[in-house]
């Protein structure tokens, strides 16, 4: 089969693999109908995740048929359609139980990091039956492949965490992909104000299209600012942190009103400064969290209902063999005005 | 009438001073028959709190029986033994009904800081109705000193905050008196391991007396090794700072486990680090919280049920005379195992 | 002044009374803009409401100006336009710190019913602080009289009891009023689905205009099997019981689907049977409410941010000179495809 | 292997089968170490238990020792010590996902009622992985007999959805083996005061030993009154029914305050009278549940921990052999001052 490699610092490419076998009684094979790039792709062949080591597949997301499962394999047979979660859940671990599969002790986020993914015609799935989902007939399976990773991820790490209800003011610093999956799925709990701070007009552009009421450019004045003047002087009740660097996560400081959340969605690489003089005594909370993809199966409800849809997120589709140059794309997103790409198998 | 004057940088004096007057139709005054010295009064006087300025009478707690009522008080009236909280609450303003008395708008932390305090024969209360609370008949009034504010302090923002549940595992680093409110009011909730760690050995001590299941002093070895060890590798679920200094923030990230939380009690004067880069995808909260004393009924009934005993933490009594030399040994506590000194009016 | 007079079984009358005075200092006095009928107003004057007799000025809902303050009145002063909640709140006795106001000890549901109420120019409102809201620069009054009862019970009885939730499956059992007060708040959540039954042809094309996925009109067949049908066989998660009778509790039994919850917020007059013999071992929860109110400053922010309109459920408009004649429209609502009537006053 | 069958109504008698095959590749084969007889038991034999026919080995509690397992399952090995849950669950399924595991699509409470169960010496397990837990290391296995049903369902079913808390006031409406593991448990979150309501002085008696506060016999006065003198008049905030008929829920209804919740835990055989004309605007919640049986990881924690001791409850142990007096002596309970009965095999 065709698969992407990763292959040194910096560079992909396209190659032959033989096919993925079972391994374990609990595993399914997948082949691939559509997948897609995650920035988390990005920040791997920059070699900032050490788990992942040149010669892997990557790829975390994708949907497809299921093509073989082991003989532990109770909820799917071959034939099914099926969505891959990018969380790999065993489902009896104490973390599992506990609903923080992102924790699970033969599982996590491994998929496309320390074992082979999704951006290949076949991939193997452990833990198959606590690590797929059934595709309902007819649905838009397109659309589909935002629900493996960034729609979960805006909505457990930012919505969820972040509290968000209705009436409530949230804002939300960076409009990329993930913090576009949390404006959306924000909604489902009507705030009454969603502010989107992002240095890109166009992702400014599109937020407001997709439900923020206001958008702020740190270029055009302090954000600060503009937002107690947006919340006469309360602050905001949601905050989401959705780039992961220490600039972004002092404004949110900056932002969040008494007794509200800043909800951490953004990958950090180094430590950030936190105002504790400021915030000791004024009731907020700061959480944090790898996705659990817990929440899939009531956002496929929510897709079925038409009360979702995350192919507003899809910019651009490629054929699986541009995959590379779906890289390039993808990987100067601004200049392209990219958001999500699809890749698809056939 | 006596009062306790905040006369200038680390200096205070018992002087004259005439009994405060109703200036509004929901205040009460009340004749203090017990109060009591907090680490924040020390802070105060030491200039760290600005809003306080000298000639201030200080004290935020305290028990004793209502003089005198303005027309619009309707819960209580004269010779009414009652509670003072540390908080003062309107139960009007946006906060207040949201349960954040400590941010009330015209009320919050402001007894012997914004306005005089209850280290004094006779004290001002505005918003006398949702500001005291009733002594049941028969209540040991000496150990309800300490329900003004450390107890609900220990228990909301260390405890309720931190989430403490049924066989959990909690961490308290630091065991001044607030750090032990929170041991106390932890085993309401019945977890299964608290481990509380102080550099103080008489604090280790006592805190084993109040339940602690371990005790671990910083300079005996490194605490988050020793926590790894007692926590079979899993870190805690909830970790409670209740010192306030960046080298013990820094601690309890080291000791909090996935899924857990760090509830701040600790008063902070700088930033502290933030280890994104290790926390961001652990799944964990940081909580901050000034006490909003809307558990003092629950408290109350607790202490009448027989089920706590504040009293626990007197350590020394003084009469109201003596105010000067309990300020010298509070500040000394160390020196003297002094926990809580409680001042005696009569 | 002007006011509705309840005079003895099923009748009212327009008669003239003397302007209330300020009785406590925490009175207010509120000179009425608008005010309505509620389905409670029938049942009262129909005499089964046994502590409201006759000679009691009727109504609980209204928005209007404050005319006169007590002494003890810290948030509102003369001139002020405000909202008159159902609910009379001191804000101070166990109930109304626990959030559960309709059971204040001095309050609760009292207007027009134990006191004189607001179908008059004037009204006396006790604790004016806590039982008025101040409505927003430019608002739409006329809709905000919807605020005053249906909203806070439809939301707070209905769709928080109920615990909708984003993609879930949604019953309304009953399209009066309250019953679609619940179907437009129950959206603040996002459920997938939400039937509603009803054996009003009327109703129901207005609940689809609303927002229902689904009317089902218990004269075209069985509701049981239909909603079986349209939930694949596992019942609702919500159901929100919304008329009061044995026949429509039994209903309710029937369309829970384990694990969901029965809402109730109809008026019963009489027991009903529940068959614990099929619902012991199904995870069920049946809640009841009387609305505390304790969410209208979430409502009014809702209002404000266009996410929320009331008016929907007003469908006619009557001057207060003519409120005998509304009362008889209303009593007749079918007839006249009535959901609200609005009464204003000038 | 010698097995207990349920020969015909009323008839139970140890006969010879053969030793269970794994069936599945998720199963496991456990050989027991010990079991014992619950109160469904006795339901099951006197044939009000439908799905359950002669010829079925009975019981669904107990510890014992991995035989052997099938290809599928992770988490345990020949030679492992573990309890066995009552509740059988696959873990993926939508109510498994969701912790309903009561209601799994494929398991539930078959032990010993639509399978084979534990009295026996040996047991086929399904969905093992899900549905054992490890006993940890010098565990008294004798005490967590009692966690296999009985105190997971007192936990969950009463004090769980009874919402117990701090300084809460908790009435128990049968004290039997259920109703007093919902009192042991009810601690962990330490109440203010518990009422135990039952008509056996004996069973009265050991609630008052096991924490109860105060203790009511029917046959000494109204049992409702006795509670409002108790409670101030204020009703109970958790009213748990532990005995399953009309009567005793009529109780629970006269003895649960506005704000309360009664939680169900009787096993029901016929509908009950629900008097909505006096609760209906009293903001309570009735909750009813089939054990889950998730809250057993916790239980277990607090028993190593030494919080909790399941074997206060043990009145009589019996050989295997002796199982069939077991069951007599069980069966008259009250005669014989008997709470839970263990079985041990060898």
């Amino acid at each position: 089969m065709k698969a992407l490699i990763y292959k040194s610092l910096g560079r992909v490419a396209v190659e032959s693999r033989p096919i993925p076998r079972i391994t374990a009684a609990t595993d399914a094979i997948v082949k691939l109908a559509r997948t897609t790039i995650c920035g988390t792709d990005l920040h791997l062949i920059k070699g900032d995740v050490p788990t992942c080591t040149p010669g892997r597949i990557l790829g975390h997301e994708g949907v497809g048929r299921v093509h073989e499962i082991g003989s532990g394999v109770k909820a799917y047979k071959p034939g099914d359609n099926v969505l891959i979660s990018c969380i790999s859940s065993c489902g009896t671990c104490e973390y599992c139980k506990r609903g923080m599969c992102s924790h699970c002790t033969s599982g996590g986020w491994i998929l496309g990091n320390t074992i082979d993914g999704t951006q290949a015609e076949y991939v193997r799935i452990p833990h198959a039956d606590t690590s797929l989902h059934p595709i309902p007939q007819g649905a838009d399976d397109r659309a589909l492949v935002m629900v493996s990773d960034i729609f979960p991820t805006g909505f457990e790490c930012g919505v969820l965490n972040g509290k968000v209800e209705p009436g409530s003011t949230v804002a939300i610093v960076g409009a990329g992909p993930v913090g576009l999956a949390a404006l959306i799925t924000a909604q489902l709990y009507s705030p009454g104000t969603i502010i989107v701070v992002d240095q890109d007009a166009n992702r400014l552009k599109v937020a407001l299209k997709l439900g923020a009421t206001h958008a702020v450019n740190p270029s055009a004045g302090n954000v600060a600012d503009a937002v107690q003047t947006l919340t006469e002087g309360k602050g905001c009740d949601t905050v989401i942190e959705a780039v992961g660097i220490p600039q972004t996560f002092a404004v949110c400081q900056d932002l969040v009103g008494p007794g509200g959340t800043i909800a951490n969605v953004g990958v950090h690489g180094t430590k950030v400064d936190l105002h504790l003089e400021n915030l000791w005594d004024r009731n907020i909370s700061i959480t944090t969290r790898l996705v659990d993809a817990t929440t899939t199966p009531m956002l496929l409800k929510l897709i079925k209902a038409g009360k979702l849809n995350p192919s507003q997120l899809i910019t651009h589709d490629f054929a699986f063999k541009d995959i590379e140059t779906a890289y390039k794309t993808f990987g100067a997103a601004a200049e392209h005005d990219a958001l999500k790409v699809v890749i698809n198998m056939e």
